[in-house]
């Protein structure tokens, strides 16, 4: 069932445990994994125009790591994809690219409910991709 | 580690897809298998005080119906659960209780991005839930 599965990963704490999550069910079902790193592609188009070929870079550089962390993670071989652009709808077009059977990837955990959090990549993730969605919340003490 | 599966359902078409993929995972992992139903306390409360009574055995029925072909569509034996509040926090509030591994829900298929399903059970749920949540759309076609 859960024979092929994307990681979206943006490398920060906020996707660790949704990281170890998706790589357990991974195992568990043999599947193939692809982790992802989107690079928001306004993110680089709103950084001044004489940085932002740097810009880009380092941000590649943040992606090569974030994917480095998933593949050293597990035993499992790792497909790694970089892209750009909306980072939601990336991550939606990829799953369907790859035929994800599911998208995992974190959201910020907070006390109780945190309205900022309405429009987040992964509450994006959930309300637009066709694949089934797991969603891992960073805990408190982690 | 998905020992212990929670599948939220209100019996609607748009749970359907996320009982099969949680059935799935489920068995995949011999997992203990909770189905939970959650009478919506305000919409009980909003019902005309003449009706409430029968208004709350008519949803008590539906409950019952919701639960029965969760448990009709797998080998693995469920345990059933009905409460009665806010859902989404009822539903958070039952994962806590039964250290569910995942809590997986519906959302319902519409073509790109519904901002009135903003605020929707599911949403609420990835939201707050400290469970790995599992949501899967109702695809268009089912």
């Amino acid at each position: 069932m859960f024979d092929t599965v994307v990681i979206a990963t943006d490398g920060s704490e906020s996707v660790k445990r949704a990281v170890a999550v998706a790589l357990d069910l991974a195992e568990r079902f043999d599947a193939t994994v692809h982790a992802l790193y989107v690079i928001d592609a306004s993110e680089v188009e709103s950084s001044p125009e004489s940085v932002r070929d740097q810009f880009r870079d380092a941000l590649e550089e943040s992606a090569e790591e974030a994917l480095a962390e998933v593949t050293a993670d597990t035993d499992l071989p790792v497909e790694t994809a970089i892209r750009e652009g909306r980072p939601a709808a990336e991550i939606c077009a990829f799953a369907r690219e790859v035929d994800a059977d599911v998208v995992a990837t974190g959201t910020r955990g907070r006390h109780g409910e945190n309205r900022f959090l309405i429009g987040s990549v992964a509450e994006r993730v959930v309300r637009t991709c066709e694949a089934p969605v797991l969603t891992v919340r960073q805990l408190q003490e982690a």
